[in-house]
């Protein structure tokens, strides 16, 4: 069990920490941890935000723990050396293709949310981004056009072979959960959804349980602030599921409780909380590090099979809420220690 | 005053119908009404969505006040002879760039949200949406690939001068407003966007009096759900804004109550109702058509500078709503024309 602990810049380093303890505490049997520097934290040491000795450790890794990556400081970096391209050379060079964002409202945290305690209260959903492919990894540049102006360009596209990679993890997931898988293009529109929506529509054919819908992305950010709790499994391209797994984040209302995976194929993923480094309370022991603990929960489920130790630890995250113990993030007075400690002590 | 009316498809011929009956009775001077055909209903009688007589009426005309567009029946079409082809088609042919799209809760309608009242309540937006460029109208197609595989593709792309002119409206519209504009792009993984970024703040310096922000749209995405008051003007991209206004629209609740304007370089502009053709309940007189009156509020604004008759319209609306006038989609019983008198009576 050999996990690679990447936390990063701003609250990272502290909420990491506290998923590790976690982790540790469960006596789980060859168990080795091996850090590595990402983001701003790795430029400032080694110049590069995905250093290649960060990348040897992740590739000798069976799973990564994420922390967070983003860092002001750094925002004045040409773009290949910024923070946030740690996490997109990591989904590229392990071949992190498919993105699982569960959303889901803990019973009592209802009204944490924008959205009326009734409408949140139903959210129960998994967005599937794919994440290797579309508009973020096609050529990109900017050019000189004839009249003297510049011009921005991005290749937006999808082959079929990948587009069928994400489409059975879709499926699949539809059939572990209420079977009801929608698909979000814009195929009005886009070529690429029009062979995005060809290959669900052949993929469809092996899974005669499931049931496929299709959606455009126009309307499903509409449906996700209308009636979030008609979705099961949503699955989407690279782009639109940026935008709808964020959205439909924070339609839950408590952003500091969820957790993310991004698979490769196989067994390796990478596991991070969804928000972000947080700088303006970094250091301060302020954090909630749930959302992380609840990452090695679904690192110990989807690398190494061991559901009984991550239902275990989300157990215990779902006793400490119920028992009051909430962060800063949910109007509590919890600092990340004391967090990861009620989370411990309820395991 | 000549006004192209383009009905449409769905519950479209029903609440233009209303809307034409309001521009009537203002008594305007000079006012000459044309009619055209569109989308499905286009389709069926001319085998195309945008006939070219239609363009011709389009060309000629100040002002169109548009239905909607959409109709099952035309689902198996190729993608040129679809209904939004009309839209799209009208778009570009007529320069229609600056998409305007407010979203405000009526007083006393802040319970038809999904969001909390007082989430829903504090909203008063305005999304400015370029409407002529992005990957909407780039090359696009499908290939084989060497392997033998299918990919679309998309070229998205932005080039200065149609960043510059759209930016210009955002920054106007902000003048006019609180002085706040929002620029939304993924200048984090985007060269299109690192060109918008670029030339959104180069023209930020022509305003010194609004304040001009940038956010990434995966962000937007959870501050349109998170606090959508806290927004004045939002400027973005063609795809992005396709997006952001729908999820903004359906924070409001009542979409049956939304107008947009389209406008090309000087005072010509299409004005259409944010909802779409309904045909579940086209031909009923149930569809409510305030959205479409509203439009035609805006056409008098922005197409021919009539500020006291649009403000006219909008305060019998807001009367009309104010004396529980609802119809269907606010859970009233008024019918179509029973609305449009409504509104007529307290204009
Ligand atoms: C940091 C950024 C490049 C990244 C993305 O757009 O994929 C982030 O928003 C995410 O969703 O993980
Ligand atoms: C019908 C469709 C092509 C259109 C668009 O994507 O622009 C619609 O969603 C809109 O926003 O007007």
């Amino acid at each position: 069990m050999k996990i690679a602990v990447f936390a990063g810049d701003g609250i990272g380093p502290e909420v990491t920490h506290e998923a590790v303890r976690v982790l540790q505490a469960l006596d789980l049997p060859g168990l080795e941890l091996v850090e590595g520097d990402v983001g701003g934290a790795a430029w400032r040491k080694h110049g590069h935000p995905l250093p290649e000795a960060t990348l040897e450790i992740a590739r000798a890794a069976d799973a990564i723990l994420f922390g967070a990556v983003g860092d002001f400081e750094c925002d004045h970096l040409e773009r290949h050396l910024r923070p946030e391209q740690a996490i997109l050379g990591l989904r590229k060079a392990l071949g992190l293709f498919a993105n699982l964002r569960p959303a889901r409202v803990f019973p009592g945290l209802e009204d944490h949310s924008a959205l009326r305690p009734e409408v949140a209260g139903a959210i129960d959903l998994l967005i599937v981004r794919e994440l290797n492919g579309d508009v973020y990894f096609g050529e990109k540049g900017i050019r000189t056009l004839d009249n003297g102006e510049r011009q921005g360009w991005d290749m937006m596209a999808y082959a079929e072979s990948e587009v069928r990679r994400i489409a059975h993890v879709g499926f699949k997931a539809a059939r572990g959960r209420k079977g009801r898988l929608c698909s979000v293009d814009k195929a009005n529109v886009l070529e690429t959804s029009q062979v995005w929506r060809d290959v669900m529509i052949e993929v469809a054919a092996e899974y005669p349980d499931v049931e496929l819908s299709h959606m455009y992305v126009d309307n499903a950010a509409m449906q996700l602030v209308k009636s979030p709790g008609q979705f099961d499994v949503v699955v989407t391209g690279n782009l639109f599921g940026d935008i709808l797994s964020d959205q439909a984040s924070m339609c839950v209302g408590s952003i500091g409780l969820l957790a993310s995976a991004s698979m490769a194929e196989g067994t390796k993923g990478l596991y991070e909380p969804i928000h972000g480094s947080a700088p303006d309370i970094a250091g301060q022991g302020k954090a909630n590090p749930m959302a992380t603990i609840l990452s090695a929960a679904m690192l110990l489920r989807h690398s190494f099979g061991r559901e009984a130790e991550a239902a275990r630890i989300e157990a215990a995250v779902a006793a400490a809420l119920a028992d009051g113990v909430f962060g800063g993030d949910l109007g509590g007075t919890y600092g990340t220690t004391a967090i990861g400690d009620a989370v411990l002590g309820r395991l």
